[in-house]
């Protein structure tokens, strides 16, 4: 059998091309690995749900139109910051004693230290208890209720408290007429209570945000007609060095421009005035407050949309790594968060760090950050890495995206557009999970930022996500499905 | 003698291979062409002036030493924006009926178009004469005359005319203490001056700038004690996708912040503040004033020194290009402008084009402009060609450069300096012309920009200046020289 010469394609184990090759083979090895969590079930079950483009009625199709149809909405959005709420008790009426956070839904007992920390100042702010002791004592006795941001329509940075008493930007999505919710950034001081930190001048300086910037940037925006359109200051942002997540140095130049000539034509307090415009400009980061509330906007519109394998919301809460997805209805598929690689500030190193928090990879989650960090090669002497690294992330991402941006270009790749669209099944298909920009926070409540860097999501997350896929009901030709629905209702009118 | 097997380097007339290759002779072609001209003396000084590192008393070498002095000065300018002068009479007293223009000496006979229109629109504005038609005739019986912009310390855009009613902002170089002065950019209106136009609208915009911003944006510069500093502006905006040339996007959204935040802190009238700031919104273009004066601030500082063959102007009229060496004294060493090649807007051709025009390419002598250009890779939108043609260009002004400036780094390739200071004799040596970012203007006065693109300098301008450089005495060894000076002076005290 073996008498001729042989060719030999590897796969797999390296160590099993030494006989072959020692033999005088000719050895072509193939670069492949077995999907996700390599199981045979997974990869059957994948193998079901691959599309084909041949056979409409295949299930895998289905699921490739029903993507379409959701990142479509994702690209179509048109999100625009159209009001400030100057109390989060006045979006959501029944808040009562509950606190909004980043992430998937984790109480007390399994919260991370600056997410604890956070909670602490968060109720100091509401004077619901007088000290920090008293406020832990309230969180671990279950006086005080939690509940994840995303399920209320908003998205908070790092620990992502929202109290009821704190004030909110409002986008809209104009194209779907959803509304999307973010806190401030805590512009001009290193101790911020979304790090954890609850000392007097962090609570006082949110009182000032909720007192004093809340209320002249809801003047300013309600002044305007049409609020701020945030799809063309994203676009030439991303021509400016800014993936939008970890970078939004130039949208929030754009911003506070906008922002100064609406104050000055609006005859405000010119010294309250200077005091706002001092408090942006103190922050590059500014804008990544309207950044994650125009993703939510964004990708709330693409939820729900029935067999879509399109990830909608990637959230972490220090501790657990969640993501949703169109078709999954309300469910979160959890992993454990990894502690970001990257760069940190002199005096700390990965054993200080807490793993990956924040709502912020919503921008991932809408083709932005590090899936556009093509865009911003200025940014790795915050995250590390080299500039060939920024274009390798958006090269990769579009292995796991369903579709590019045209509206979000990256100029150093030959303005090719953003990948937008992560797709559960394409991520455990080429063994690439989805890249996350972001900060790093210390993992004791309070010590702040001590670095930055690139994280990935975990790939539990998407296991079992691919899974709820297969098991729910399922269309296998989806058109066929609205056609009948249609017939029902018609028989109902 | 031809009978072993030969080996040839080929280099010049490929034709000539054909021989060797068809006896079948190892080949080797070099890429190789003569220098400049190709003239053998142009050869022959280029040799003489070459440096020589073994050899201290080579004359080349002195050469060497010389344009390290000279781009030392300008890697380390301060340049600060200190000051508005309401009119350009307050600075030169002597002024009379001069109008200052762009580039090398013109007089009226061989102007260019744009430049003719703009030298009418000036004597109307100045109220020498009350028609353009009386206006034309003044300049024609020389009635008005003409200097470079650069011989007065000042740089204009395009046509570059300043006259003695208009405002000027001015930037002082710290580290040499010397001045330098631009007119504002006419952000608003599509008709300028500066691009030849002279109606009612342009000349009641230009007093709108005399007449309010000035005032307001001298009143703001005041108030600041130590200036506006230009050095970290520029560096961020390189890291933010301009080159500070055509691409001032960046860097006019980090003044209008700066200038926001000073108005509103210095409480003038707020209509007049919304009104100044609505025309530097108006204008991605506007810190091009300050960017070409902080560019002459600094080069002027790199001026005059002995031997130095370091370009510290490089100017065009829209006939001829000019530039000024350090070591060269106040010559100009002339050839004729070129159309630039790029992007047309819709409706005009290359057969429209005024060839090269304006003061701004004081950018590139500074080392920013198209030097830069691997910073800016979105502009090729707007002059042509891809983002790779952008690193290549900065990759290439390499050869012709003296040094790297550390303070402005270039992202995209590894954050490496931008080469700056134009070596005469490396632009003949690598045949490499120094490659100029531009705006394209009709060459019919007043109908304004049509288009943008990419230029060269002309080789005359280098041929002329190399043999300059040969012909003037010179020190073998300037350093003996100064200890010679220095002992003479010792005797006289």
């Amino acid at each position: 059998m073996f008498n001729d010469v042989l060719s030999v394609i590897s796969v797999g184990v390296a160590t099993l091309d030494e006989g072959p090759a020692g033999g005088g083979a000719a050895l072509m090895r193939l670069d492949w690995q077995p999907a996700g969590d390599a199981s045979a079930e997974l990869a059957w079950r994948l193998a079901q749900l691959a599309g084909d483009k041949d056979d409409p009625a295949c299930f895998g199709s289905g699921i490739d139109r029903a993507n379409l149809e959701a990142v479509n909405r994702v690209i179509g959005a048109e999100p625009a910051w159209v009001d400030v709420a100057l109390h989060a008790r006045e979006v959501w009426p029944d808040l009562g004693r509950t606190l909004l956070h980043a992430g998937p839904p984790i109480g007390w007992e399994k919260m991370c230290g600056p997410m604890r920390g956070a909670v602490i100042g968060a109720i100091l702010y509401e004077g619901w208890a007088s000290s920090p002791e008293h406020a832990e004592a309230l969180a671990r006795r279950g006086e005080v209720a939690f509940a994840p941001c995303h399920e209320h329509g908003a998205v908070g940075p790092m620990s992502g408290i929202i109290s009821p008493s704190m004030p909110l930007v409002a986008v809209r999505n104009r194209t779907a007429g959803n509304l999307a919710w973010a806190p401030f950034m805590e512009s001009g001081g290193r101790e911020t209570l979304r790090f954890g930190a609850y000392s007097q001048p962090v609570l006082d300086h949110l009182r000032w945000i909720e007192n004093t910037v809340a209320p002249t940037l809801q003047a300013v925006v309600r002044g305007a007609p049409d609020g701020l359109a945030l799809k063309p200051i994203i676009a030439q942002a991303l021509h400016m060095g800014d993936d939008l997540h970890n970078r939004n140095t130039a949208a929030s130049l754009i911003l506070l421009r906008w922002v100064a000539c609406e104050l000055a034509r609006s005859g405000l307090d010119s010294a309250t005035a200077a005091a706002v415009l001092k408090m942006i400009r103190q922050d590059d980061m500014f804008f990544l407050s309207l950044s994650m509330a125009a993703c939510k906007s964004t990708m709330d519109a693409a939820h729900g949309v029935p067999n879509s394998s399109m990830v909608t919301a990637m959230a972490r809460n220090g501790v657990e790594v969640g993501i949703r997805v169109s078709g999954l209805g309300e469910r979160w598929f959890t992993g454990p968060a990894e502690v970001p690689k990257g760069l940190y500030l002199p005096g700390f190193t990965e054993a200080d760090a807490n793993p990956d928090i924040g709502d912020s990879a919503i921008t991932e989650t809408a083709g932005l950050g590090a899936f556009a960090m093509a865009a911003a090669p200025a940014m790795v002497q915050f995250v590390g890495g080299t500039p060939a690294d920024a274009l390798r992330y958006s090269t990769e991402m579009k292995q796991i995206a369903i579709a590019r941006n045209p509206g979000f270009t990256l100029p150093a790749l030959d303005f090719v557009g953003a990948p937008v669209g992560i797709d559960v099944r394409r991520v455990l298909d080429e063994n690439s999970r989805p890249v996350i920009n972001t900060a790093t926070a210390h993992r004791e409540p309070g010590k702040g930022i001590i670095g930055a860097g690139i994280v990935r999501a975990p790939l539990a997350c998407f296991t079992s996500a691919l899974h709820a896929l297969c098991d729910q009901p399922h269309a296998a030709n989806p058109a066929a499905d609205s056609a009948m629905q249609a017939s029902h209702s018609g028989a109902r009118s």
